[in-house]
């Protein structure tokens, strides 16, 4: 298939900096994607996410299923045209948010069967729903494929059985998705923690074909270190001439540590989550304004930063904000972290292109866990 | 005194259009002022505000009084450096709100002793601390005495009491305000709705001497007709050649009538307050993005303004954004609540200017109040 060119510009040992290539503009990588959860990304327009640098947003199925629906979205031009976002969106496919906010989900070979967390109605979810929900109702540029993603810790029999749903479900997705020269559809791997399972899941994907990789059943728990050890043997196994995603991930250094193992796409609800809990994600790691050591700070979280919310507010005024449960409080902290981790983004494309990643990885990870500057 | 020059521009019968000229810069009158209650108009950054057109802001003394404090405002270098807004601030006094919000106040000869709606702190408001707070620690442009108001209705000797009183505070406060070049002075005007006590109260007012005149006691619950009758002899009583400020009003049909008796300037949090609540002002009435008819509804809310919240999002994305309770949803409401009464003052300004107020006036009242036009 391959609807997407992706050009690799450089490697600085695993870590890649590439660009891919899509009828609504280039994704340059290593790409972070903020999510648009509902159809917008929380407490933000899109012009400032466009502002923060971002090639690329992440919409929810689950959510925009349930409301407004896919079909009202269809109605109304489709996801782009409904939130005003004309680069590219990539969509999930439902199923992690399916069996993770539904609470009642029942999984067959078929489909997997859930009550809405709005209003109790039932529905039904299959690969084959999931891609014409994506693909044709909200005309999503990257579709993903529906799997079956384990808790953490699972047993090696459970997380064989869901890689091998997975598999199964990802042969369906592609047979509907069929050929779209506009639209690319992304395999996951499954396997959990376990090296034989990420193996045969990654072979059944590549006897597949699909547009690029993504790495699921990470960051469910395992931790920052299990995620490396999976990391370092999971991402060699994806080709290397297609676009790696590790889902659902991360924290800064979480992402730093999966660029030197050779990801290339991220998306991760956390900048903003965290920034409506007063949290603002830094050079020195992350802070919390609501400590009352940023009171009478005058300074602003970043005045390199060409986002407004990092360089032009001082922290003593964000800090008020958000001790007085002010919207834009919100507004600017989620704005400051979706700009901090397209500026991380960035940097490593740049050190990476510049040869010098492993000194960058070393200091951002020096910088950044200094206890100093941690927020209580 | 008249600190700051009030050029008008043309009148058309009672209403007038002018300019009054502060060293941040010109507020054209009629003017809306968007409240800043606690240091930011609720939901948006202050470079949306600038967007609408607004001249100038309202700040709340009782708010920052109490949060973050007037003295660490004033430490972070005033009430326009702390928020980033260069063009004029009007402070209320406080005392509107101490009696409103605090719950337990008492007044005396001296002063408002009050207890804070946050933590139940003791804190004393005289004329004085008023204007210590407002212009030398907030460093206000507009500053407003302290004032008793009465609720409505009250008897006409509580009124009485509470209009002299607020006159022997209006002669302190001028006393304590000296003389400032660079700011300017406004008195109140009380009596409730006796013609014979806005009298009494305008005439100690100008007797004392201040650079603009408000009229205060009014949009406390008597309805639009008796304020409407009230302003029918009280405007006339205050100088023609000084701005004349009616406070916390209101809705759009309020303001258009108040102009066509002579008042130049209004503030109220209606829009921004409405808007995070899912009403929309428009010139076609307020209308409520709730509603199941807005569900596909793919118009904007105005496609003629220059304001994005107005132009660019479809009335079926701001219906699903309030329906699931996204905060942009409040975001782009309360700012093309904004920009619509930004656009109701230009009008009015245009309209005097070209001497048809009376036509906008009732081209106004018919359009806006069309039965057909209103949300459930």
């Amino acid at each position: 298939m391959s609807a997407f060119p992706f050009r690799l510009i450089a490697t600085d040992g695993a870590a890649r900096t590439g660009v891919l290539q899509t009828p609504r503009g280039d994704i340059r990588t290593p790409a972070f994607m903020p999510v648009g959860t509902a159809g917008t990304v929380k407490a933000l327009t899109v012009d400032q996410v466009a502002q923060t640098g971002a090639d690329i947003l992440l919409g929810n199925t689950y959510h925009l299923m349930l409301r407004p629906t896919a079909e009202r979205v269809r109605r109304l031009g489709g996801l782009h045209r409904f939130m005003r976002w004309d680069k590219p969106i990539l969509t999930d496919s439902g199923g992690f948010q399916v069996m993770s906010l539904s609470g009642i989900a029942k999984v067959t070979e078929e489909a997997v069967t859930f009550r809405s967390h709005l209003d109790g109605s039932k529905h039904v979810l299959s690969p084959e729903r999931s891609i014409e929900i994506q693909a044709d109702l909200l005309g999503s540029d990257i579709v993903m494929q529906l799997d079956e993603c384990v808790s953490w810790p699972a047993p090696h029999d459970r997380a064989a059985q869901a890689l091998r749903l997975s598999a199964r479900w990802g042969e369906r997705s592609k047979a509907a998705f069929g050929e779209r020269p506009d639209q690319a559809l992304f395999g996951i791997q499954q396997g959990s923690t376990f090296e034989d399972l990420r193996r045969e899941s990654a072979e059944r994907l590549q006897e597949i074909g699909f547009d690029g990789y993504a790495l699921g059943g990470l960051a469910v728990g395992e931790g920052h270190a299990a995620m490396c050890e999976t990391l370092d043997y999971a991402v060699p196994m994806l080709p290397e001439n297609r676009p790696r995603y590790l889902m659902g991930v991360g924290k800064p250094i979480d992402i730093v540590e999966a660029v030197a193992r050779g990801v290339d796409m991220f998306d991760c609800v956390l900048p903003t989550r965290s920034g409506r809990h007063g949290q603002a994600w830094t050079w020195d790691g992350p802070i919390n304004l609501k400590n009352a050591r940023f009171a009478e700070d005058d300074t602003p979280l970043d005045e390199t930063s060409d986002c407004p919310a990092s360089r032009d507010y001082s922290r003593a005024y964000l800090h008020h904000l958000i001790r007085a449960e002010e919207i834009l409080g919100q507004v600017l902290l989620s704005w400051h972290n979706i700009a901090f981790f397209q500026a991380l983004t960035a940097a490593m494309r740049l050190a990476i292109a510049e040869g010098r990643f492993e000194a960058f990885r070393r200091d951002f990870a020096a910088r950044h866990s200094r206890p100093a500057d941690r927020g209580a």
